[in-house]
């Protein structure tokens, strides 16, 4: 039976960073080119969080723009985890649903283990703490559990004996919790300790003393690695792009070197993709099924359908929409253009704001020239056409369908179907003139020399 | 005393590899630029084997297709490896020497090892199998040995008592066989087991029965792996990349970050080459000594010659010549062109069906106009010519010796030697236009505004 | 108390590096661009090194001049280690301080480890080793201490029993030595071994014997990894490559994929600097803070002034200089070239030897003309200026401040500032004519056919 209680979520994000060495707030950093503090706002929205906060440190207005309109609330002195969730409490009066704590900084947990914790908050039990294995001994709290496997304790490292210290859980901070009892338990939490801050983990013994059970849900240590430096960032990172790797070929994707491809958080590749070695993926990419991407490419923004030919070294930029079996080769760059079913533009071009049509060949050098210095214009060329090479297609223009354009012309002006459009200068031949022209320099390197 | 008996070869193909989800049948997909079942024929071919027979399974004709001219049968049904077999024996009608069973799907073994199974075929040894140690306990078959060191039998992992696990030593379906035997143990192998299915391994028990001898090879974990899934094609992969990485650098290449160069089954790098980061050779590539290949180059079906420096970011592709010390720039596309000794093509150019004599300097932007959307024609460009930046030599063109061609020129007739060429717009300015230019455009800016 | 004595320097770089299978001396062989004999000196000279001698092999001139002014000295044989150090004593004739010896084939061993052997020598000290522990079983030789800590004497593993082998502490072959007593010493070293060499290991007994301790200081074994192939000296650079990864991203630099970027032994990145997947740093490159470096870009001797953003796939070459907040794109190379703030070159444009006023825009497809097949000029852009697409720009030319230059010009005379420069050919459109060739060469196809 699934868990049914709403559900709400606070993210604490008020943490400095300090060691980040960064102008940017910690959570603000990015993994798979998502901020680490939206990875975990979407883990909460696939749970199905109805209400969201983020609780920032003072001074993140930054951080407070990046998250809307999911609302933040600031926790004005860093007073401890127990402060943070408590600074959040007024965002979320009068809800009594299941309130799940997360972090910013730990982004890449998963909905999938998340909801675990929901459906381990069965009647009487108040609190679902999630645990991990460390892989080797280190300073996290340790879970204490009775015979029962439920929690008894949550042991600070330092706090610990070395039985204690030998237990294999430790505390990831993360939990669920009642949210009809949080604030209460909140502001039942004591500083009488060494730091004199307010502990989160304190909930669990007050839990417990009003007769509730505290239930233990065990996720994987990559997925509660949390992010304190730029090194353990790119830890993040690599274990989340691990995860993307993984995930692509076990649906169908050939990466033939898969730790050289690089994935952003919402790409989406087909069946039969072969993807080479160095290739990046930012964000926003679709590559349809039976689709090649050849080494040095990078896609950003794009989709490409099926049975298309990318790279090598080609680039899609945001807005490219690359036709079924269609080519873009070395050197080439689209942006916010659409090149249609078996177009080919496969050497040394720029196609900006452009349309190309069905079975177009775009020949090699091509440029649109597509900027003034103010606007921006459109270049629209029909199906069928050729644009001879080092060609420049200065837009607003039309190039009709079938059109043919001669090598090196620069194209001012509209061209009709199956027309044929040339503009460029006249070649004349000078006999001799090289020849003379080195006899010339030679001795002019002499007289300096 | 080397095994003088004929060999033939069985590769074993049928298998539908459903957990690679695609359309290709399992064995097609590549490693170094070579299907896996093209790396397990050379193997076979390597060793000597004179006659070869791929077992496919129905609907397979591109697998068909491509290992032709080697001879296909089809195992109409999945009944098990000597099912498999049983389906190649019509094809080898009549032979009687060794004969080797291979795997389509086992890609990496080397036909070192192998020439070690026909060694061990000494008199009285019917059968010799092929074993490898696994890193971790796992579901192999195990090997079990008689103190003499000869194959006693094999036993499947699930029927395998705890003792026969703990061998270290595994089956990795590799076989050598007596052809002259080998039809009639098939025959006699049975399928009363619990998959209903006739196991090729049942014919060391009945090669016992006989009275003759099993002899076992051991071979490394990295060859026998086989590849079920797009993420083990990635890991055989891998390996073979090592084995290629460490093969060049034995032989005198420098790999600056030997993880980062990705390498096609038949590369060829002489001696003091440099390879920089980021380098992907596809098949046919010849490199000749002292040859730099810098960073972000890609390279196939071409030869370098000596002492010539190649990128970064350059791309040669099939047909491509480059001379001794000739030198290929950034954004350089080659193509069925020759570059002579000492030439240069430096930055942004294309260079399609051309050839380019010794010491010519091609300028940044050269584009040979090569296609007019029917045929390819060609550029021919002498020795010691000079062709100005942002040319573009409308194929078919000759560029005499010493010829040189000014910038920004479309060059549609030849050029003689030491003629200069030039053909280009003439320019004039319009003095203030600029001004009154943007004076206009922020007044409409700010009329739409 | 800081070792006040002087500090001289001998590096045995005799080696002849069969292994290495090359033409050039092994310690010529680079890590981080820079030779290994020179990470060597580098660290010598950290360390405040007066006096500095390398001792080649015999033939070595290219050695010799590749680390001039640094003197070397020939050891014509290769008689082992004290022999070498004994070739190097003449060029340091009356000097009395302390020596190191170094080895040219050990590259990463770091000046901060080398100053904890100058603290070591205190008074009574003669020698200090330095030891490291080697991570598996190895051929070193081992050090065996008294039980004051001090080194009783080095053995060789081939005459260690047992027990000496068992010891962790191995023998790096870096000492440093009371340069009064050194040459005495290296004159009484014998020979008298299985391979008749004089090992500089010798001189620790007889430093015992004159009454002299001998201190051990305990390095990491990174450091001293010696280099004898292609595969060593690829490790070697893996080592270096992750310390500078390391200290970056301590720094406050993001690398996303921190394995796929390459340093350089000089690279200086400032803070909040983002490096992209697959980036390629040359050597002599400076980046301001907050630089965006996208991937597949190579910069080399350049400098790139705060939030400026580089690439996707730009080549930076020596003595470009971008501005602060400017852009270079994709295709784009610039060499020797400045770029003024704010000014943009994004898309298939070389700029080489030009200076680009601020704010200036450089359209898709520039070209400057920089070399006429004999000497290089100078392109000057003023600041507000707009270069349309594909254009030419013959050099030496000028173009003024908010200049504009139409797109697809030949731009050959100077530009006064606000004015248009426009040079090309007219478009003229030929009705029908396409159609018509597109019948006569599928005719022609017929008629082949």
């Amino acid at each position: 039976m699934t868990n049914q209680r709403p559900l709400a979520a606070i993210v604490l994000a008020a943490g400095k960073g300090t060691r980040m060495k960064s102008d940017l707030p910690k959570v603000m950093h990015a993994i798979g080119g998502r901020s680490m503090v939206r990875h975990v706002l979407e883990a909460a929205v696939s749970l199905g969080a109805e209400r969201t906060v983020v609780v920032v440190g003072p001074g993140m207005e930054m951080l407070t723009h990046h998250v809307a309109p999911v609302p933040t609330t600031i926790q004005t002195e860093q007073r401890g985890t127990a402060d943070a969730v408590r600074a959040a409490m007024p965002a979320l009066a009068g809800f009594t649903g299941d309130v799940l704590v997360l972090y910013g900084d730990v982004p890449l947990v998963r909905a999938e283990s998340l909801a675990k914790l929901r459906a381990a908050r069965t009647d009487g039990v108040g609190i679902v703490v999630f645990g991990m294995r460390a892989p080797t001994p280190n300073a996290y709290g340790r879970l204490v559990q009775a015979a029962d496997g439920t929690l008894d304790r949550i042991v600070e490292f330092l706090d610990a004996n070395d039985e204690e210290r030998a237990l294999p859980l430790c505390n990831s901070g993360i939990l669920l919790a009642d949210g009809a009892r949080l604030g209460d338990w909140l502001a039942r939490v004591k500083n009488d300790n060494a730091k004199s801050e307010f502990y989160l983990t304190d909930i669990v013994g007050l839990a417990r003393q009003d007769g509730l059970k505290v239930a233990v849900v065990e996720g994987s240590n990559d997925e509660v690695a949390g992010v304190n430096s730029r090194a353990e960032l790119a830890v993040a990172e690599e274990t989340f792009q691990r995860f993307m790797r993984e995930s692509a070929m076990a649906d169908g994707v050939t990466l033939t070197d898969p730790g050289s491809v690089w994935f952003s958080a919402n790409t989406k590749l087909g069946r039969d993709v072969i993807v080479h070695p160095h290739v990046v993926f930012g964000p926003d990419v679709t590559v349809g099924d039976k689709v090649e991407i050849k080494s040095f490419s990078h896609l950003e923004g794009c989709t490409v359908e099926r049975g298309a030919i990318i790279g090598p070294f080609a680039r899609l930029r945001p807005g490219a929409q690359v036709g079924e079996d269609a080519h873009v080769g070395n050197f080439v760059e689209l942006k916010n253009t659409v090149l249609g079913k078996g177009a080919k533009a496969n050497h040394l071009t720029y196609l900006g704001d452009a349309t190309v049509g069905a079975g177009s060949n775009i020949g090699a050098g091509t440029i649109t020239c597509n900027y003034d210095g103010f606007g921006k214009y459109k270049t629209e060329i029909g199906a069928g056409a050729f644009i001879g090479s080092n060609s420049s297609l200065v837009a607003p223009v039309k190039i009709g369908n079938g059109a043919y354009v001669g090598s090196s012309s620069v194209i001012t002006r509209d061209v009709p179907d199956d027309a044929l459009a040339i503009g460029r200068g006249r070649q004349s031949n000078k006999e001799g003139w090289a020849a003379s022209f080195r006899e010339r320099m030679a001795h002019l390197v002499k007289k300096k020399g």
